[in-house]
């Protein structure tokens, strides 16, 4: 499985000529790299990966034509990206690599507004959106991808480091214990290799990936590691690891896996205070954890990375650290949209059935950890309940995150928003800039998540209209075209292209949320297997073969466990995969949303009606709903504060709210 | 109206002898102090405050009887002052005076965990405790309050200073502009002052107070002021304003008045920031201001102060101030229990209606500054509408404040508290243990709330079982008993005892909450005024004479104008004075209070029932309500976190409710 790596002996010798001619040697751009990923652009390339129960397929299997995420694609391609470069661009984030090309990087000025810890990795999550939606790009907005690379390398030290941040006054603090704990250089380095990984995978230009690797062969493993002679690592800001792994399915050396390992391990030389162990999710053997806690965009990476390690390896004290931490995350710290971090303060994990609904963090980037993590452990298990969670996530706290224009972005995803009181909570660019770039990296590789394969055959994942076209693990071509309206409808047409007839077995996901479903092939019924699992079919598929699958879209009422105290006496308004929220602007005459309450009885769910609007962004669906409206008799500015309540006039009257996906 | 001051020379001459010979000087306290005060212990002092409406009663003038309050006075006497000296000692806060007699300030270390900014006004605090409750106290407290009060002699510099924190190190920084901004150095000294006057007042010793005076003459009006060879001064914790007024009545010495007055008006010489001038709520002129904003106890303790030298002067700028700022408080930023300050953040008053409940703040300091500030409004004005805020806040936000036992306190004091989720709210100490002697010093001198005098009679504002045994402002005696179970029964009877019959008008407080109320004279009805006014019954009263009043103490639902977002869908439970509220203990089988809900419709006030216990806790009233139980069906370990409601078994069931005060 290991292809053997380069020799330590002339590794080094590759460094001692960097570091010598002052200049990047081109000896360090031999590391030889897959030539099979770089003729398919996977966005995770599983395609040799061990203990991979279903495997990935190449961003080019598959196209969304157009539909609900048709058009979250599009705004995000033809908006998101220009809009996120141009806010880079006029927040400084570019200019802090171009300052730096043939300047001396310990007397340059490190007192710039827009040099931030971190803050590079705005740009190369950027730069990985762009390398994944390349095919459909236009060619200016490579041009300046290229240009950013050039920007990149210019600012990439003889050592192989890079990091704007990092300079003048601050370098004597590169990569101490205390930096490297917040520091963010090791987190800025993994989104290197990734866009280096983009880059490549869809173009064939290996620049950037060649700046990422000099980075981490020069500079990181030949200074940090478990080694005697080396210094300790610390994953400060967890994310590298899922970088590395990927690394090592790039190029097979598995120096990069075990990186990978060491970090999600800890190292005792580097101790950390317990709670910085916490925050961080790093530091100490992650296969030791049982809860998630602390940042929640770092835990959520950590075990995102943990799963790709588990992928690679099969380590069994990773599996069950993995199936332990998800059962906390799924069953006591998520909330119904699929998003996690309850808590401003540390944008943190809360405790158990902690889901406060106002104060609630739910960072798009933390949402989008979900989505990453969720992702790798089906293709870990296999098992839909993986796949459930991952499209929670994404049609509801990740999708959140980015405008219907794709000119705005959330940072926090709050399940209750009070204009006035709350801060604001959509931007175009925030301070710290990480979602934008990550909401854009997520849509732009947003087909990777439809489809795996598997030994047994084909597992579709998510719904919507779209054409794949790829081949069975065994070679035999398939093409399966999706008709549907999903998720305003509940109909999806599946149909087969021209192609060898052959036998496999079709998976297809049965939401969790589908009570009552039907499938049928050509026409004739098949049986059902239970809601939040995969139907499979097994048969000799043929050209022209039709399966239909009816899900029940009938709006639900959703209650959460009693143990979480902020939904006590509530409910969600779910159908299909959308969650359904009151805005204040849709319902009766009013001051404002809280003066109204759904009517929560046992007739409730049978009294919501569902309405379409063809009209209205591409297709929408709304739902009304019985409710109250508390009187605003007592709105009048003379009344005082406060007053006793008179029964007639005050008291709740009945009207009929409003609900939007 | 004002007496003639010691000459300024003089007065110099007299800091010169200090200074010179390195200890205090006798001359200093030859600071002439009011004998009428002495003999007669008034909490504050308005026998010849030109411009007060009503006039306050000394302390001895009225005895609590038992009663709800004779129990709250009972547990503050006997357990939280001994409580709060023994944390005071544990906690190093006497140590931090007694470690400092001899030694040299500006080189004994300052690095001492007891040692915290603003902490001694905790000592100045307890002492004016013990000082307006001495008379029922015990020897060995008295002891104990002498023996500090020579401890806090000790630490005081020849200089007048004393401040236990700004010594060693943090010398150089003492009355640095930043430092009164932030240090709590004239802060503490008023605390000093108000202690002084407490120990004064009720022993006839003026040991304590003479050590403030050192303090406030020698340092503070030596070197600090609007003179151009003076250096200016700020106001950084308000508060000192109303101790200096204090001074002023018990001196007649205008120089405390004008400083008072100085730092309301601030000094443009030391100009502060924006945001600072906001938390602080000083160092720009008071008259200009127009919102209660920034940091709660800050504000209303500048409110009390800037009431307090209206009294003495009538300045219109002031009275028109006050009003505004009351209007802003009263009926836009106060909750229901009368408590301020709903931003944990600063401790701070929100915007307007920003009323939410599980974050609140309300911090017990700054709720007994909503207290203060009421009793001076209404001592200014007359007005019946500040005495139902004091007593809304009084039995409400200040009571909470202390546990039954007297043995812990709030800091917040939050409408909605979820163990587990919220931090603590009672605890024996405190990191800034302001709140528990602040609380001390409300109990200790609350009978000085109960009635006023005017020109035309007498005013009661509060009832209790008690004595009043004082005389009108002609110079009659008049002795009232008053016999009631009020809060928890709403009949008051009040009795002349023995005394010269007499015409005069007996103002009677109808609370505003009391919608329909009667009264009778010696068994006459009379009638009545508007809820929320006085009564004035103008008769020949004699001994023996008796009123009855009996109020409306139906269980009323409050709610709050719909501006408050917090409270809407939502209503308060009072009865009486007293806010009501939920236990999760009380209600039927459940996790949490949180699973149930009060049943709000045009019947529900009707629906109210009321029980009382006579045996719980000297005879309490609680209330049944209809409400709604939103099942525990969901509530199997097992189950998901998020699942479909099932119609019937989990639609809310109706129980009932109870409710304590």
């Amino acid at each position: 499985m290991f292809n053997a790596p380069i020799s330590r002996r002339k590794f080094l010798a590759g460094i001692a000529s960097t570091t010598t001619s002052g200049y990047l040697s081109p000896l360090l751009t031999a590391t030889p790299l897959s030539q099979g990923s770089r003729e398919k652009p996977y966005s995770m390339d599983l395609s040799r990966s061990k203990h991979a129960t279903l495997r990935t397929v190449p961003l080019d299997a598959v196209t969304i034509n157009g539909g609900f995420w048709g058009e979250r694609v599009t705004a995000s391609r033809q908006a998101a990206i220009p809009e996120i470069y141009a806010q880079e661009v006029e927040n400084g984030r570019i200019f802090n690599f171009q300052r730096l090309k043939g300047a001396d990087h310990s007397t340059i000025s490190s007192d710039l507004p827009s040099l931030r810890a971190g803050a590079d990795s705005e740009i190369y999550k950027w730069l990985e959106a762009v390398g994944w939606s390349l095919t459909s790009a236009n060619p200016a907005l490579q041009a300046q991808a290229r240009q950013i690379t050039q920007d990149v390398i210019g600012a990439q030290e003889s050592t192989g480091y890079v990091d704007t941040y990092w300079i003048g006054d601050r370098v004597a603090k590169r990569m101490l214990p205390e930096t490297q704990i917040s520091g963010h250089e090791v987190y800025c380095m993994g989104h290197l290799i990734q866009a280096g990984i983009a880059m490549y995978r869809t173009s064939g230009d290996r620049t950037l990936l060649d700046t990422g690797l000099r980075f981490i062969d020069a500079y990181i493993l030949a200074g940090f590691g478990p080694e005697a002679d080396k210094k300790p690592l610390i994953s400060g800001h967890p994310g590298p690891e899922m970088a590395l792994v990927e690394l090592y399915r790039e190029t097979s050396d598995p120096k990069y896996l075990n990186l990978a390992e060491y970090l999600l391990h800890g190292d005792s030389r580097l101790p950390i205070r317990p709670d910085q162990a916490v925050y961080n999710f790093a530091g100490v053997p992650f296969t030791g954890r049982t809860v998630m806690e602390g940042h929640a965009v770092r835990a959520t990476y950590a075990c995102g990375g943990a799963a790709d390690y588990a992928i690679e390896t099969g380590d069994p004290a990773y599996m069950k650290a993995l199936d332990v931490l998800w059962q906390d995350m799924a069953e006591r710290q998520m909330y119904v949209t699929g998003a996690v971090g309850a808590r401003i303060k540390g944008e943190a994990f809360g405790g158990d059935y902690e889901l406060n609904d106002q104060g609630s963090y739910c960072e798009s980037c933390a949402n989008i950890g979900v989505v990453l993590w969720a992702q790798r452990m089906l293709a870990l298990t296999g098992e839909a309940r993986f796949a459930d969670v991952m499209e929670r996530a994404l049609y509801n706290g990740v999708n959140s995150g980015m405008a219907l224009d794709g000119l705005s972005f959330n940072y926090r995803n709050p399940l209750l928003y009070i204009p006035g009181i709350d801060p604001k909570v959509r931007r175009p660019f925030w301070h710290t800039n990480c979602c934008p770039p990550n909401l854009a990296h997520v849509f732009a590789s947003l087909q990777g998540f439809f489809y795996s394969t598997s030994k047994d055959g084909v597992h579709v994942h998510l719904y919507n209209d779209s054409e794949f076209n790829w081949k069975l693990e065994g070679g035999t071509p398939l093409r399966i075209t999706q008709n549907t309206s999903y998720p305003w409808k509940g109909v999806v047409d599946l149909t087969f292209g021209p192609g060898a007839s052959t036998e496999f077995t079709l998976f297809l996901r049965i939401p969790h949320w589908s009570a009552t479903s039907t499938a049928t092939v050509n026409g004739a019924a098949v049986e059902l297997t239970k809601p939040g699992e995969y139907l499979a079919i097994c048969r000799t598929w043929s050209a022209g073969d039709k399966v239909r699958l009816t899900f029940d879209m009938n709006p639900r009422l959703i209650v959460a466990k009693q143990q979480v105290e902020a939904t006590r006496r509530r409910v969600a308004v779910q159908r299909g995969p959308l969650i359904y929220c009151m805005e204040a602007i849709d319902q009766p005459s009013a001051l404002s949303l809280d003066q109204f309450a759904l009517k929560i009885d046992a007739d409730t769910a049978k009294s919501l009606s569902v309405r379409s609007h063809p009209e209205l962004l591409g297709g929408t669906v709304t739902i009304s709903a019985p409710g109250v409206l508390y009187s605003g008799k007592n709105a009048d500015p003379g009344d005082s504060l406060y007053s006793t309540m008179a029964s007639e006039a005050q008291a709740p009257q009945p009207v009929t709210l409003q609900l939007i996906p």
